[in-house]
């Protein structure tokens, strides 16, 4: 029953990611918490760099600084 | 005031099918709790089947599974 | 798999009124989208009138003014 | 530490706009909570007028109304 | 219409200060995207300092170690 | 700077499962995308029993009927 919502930027990543992402959130719901996997649901979620901000910054332009 | 998120997977929702849920969920609001419609929020996430995990496997998996 | 979440001010909500939120909205994604109710999952938010805003005012001083 | 999540419809929100709702909303975590910027988060969704509701209707049939 | 949800932790936070993030981010909503106020809702979500963790730790040991 | 929300009801979570749980998910970010921890943040909310439904019921009724 459980519900995990992962929010990460949207920067190529791949299938394989995901799935890893999805199988390693629901195993520490089984393995810590006792759940049941067959209703535990993994939402993920992929914002674009220019939606996310840290530290007063858009990731894009963050993402920029760290190219030069 | 309420507001209500509903996530579900992108397959092919239509817009006639949001319009129900919208209308639905709203009119649930209204009958059970009293609330005032004008101010009461619907918003629908669609969701790549990647990016969905239910029991371990990706949907978009399931899926494939679901069509042999 | 649909998830549903319902965000509404703690206002004195009945655990029936609960069973209704969620029955009503689980029969939604049954009737209008054809999901499977046994992995259909809604979470009510029960939130303060002091943490919810409209129109640039708390709700809880919203429910004072009314009483006036 | 703040997690800040704004849901807005997706009518041509400008970068720059986006930039001005991130330190917006940053700074009003360090002004009235003397929040760390460095590890605030704001992230913006922006979802699509079929896909926003209320008061029973669809944004995208409201601004069609609007139009008239 | 804008939703704005705000999470931070739940370390005495003031009813004036969840005001002035309503009316801050409200005021956001008008000057940078024009919205209407009058169906701008936030809601903040104050989470206990055991359950919001960053950087592997939880926000309550975080507490406990820039005390000693 | 991904953020993860874990939503669970809440029936007696210790505070060593929400580390274990915070941990575990930090420890995902870094190993499959290689995120930085120092800006992960997991958020744990625990839901009342009578405010999770699924398959049309309330948890706290399934609670009740497993215990016969």
């Amino acid at each position: 029953m459980p519900y995990i919502n992962i929010k990460i930027t949207d920067e190529g990543v791949t299938r394989e990611q995901k799935k890893a992402l999805i199988e390693g959130t629901t195993r520490l719901m089984v393995e810590v918490l006792n759940k049941d996997p067959a209703t535990t649901c993994v939402v993920i979620d992929e914002v674009n760099t220019d939606n996310w901000g840290i530290g007063f910054d858009q990731v894009s332009k963050l993402r920029q600084l760290a190219k030069r």
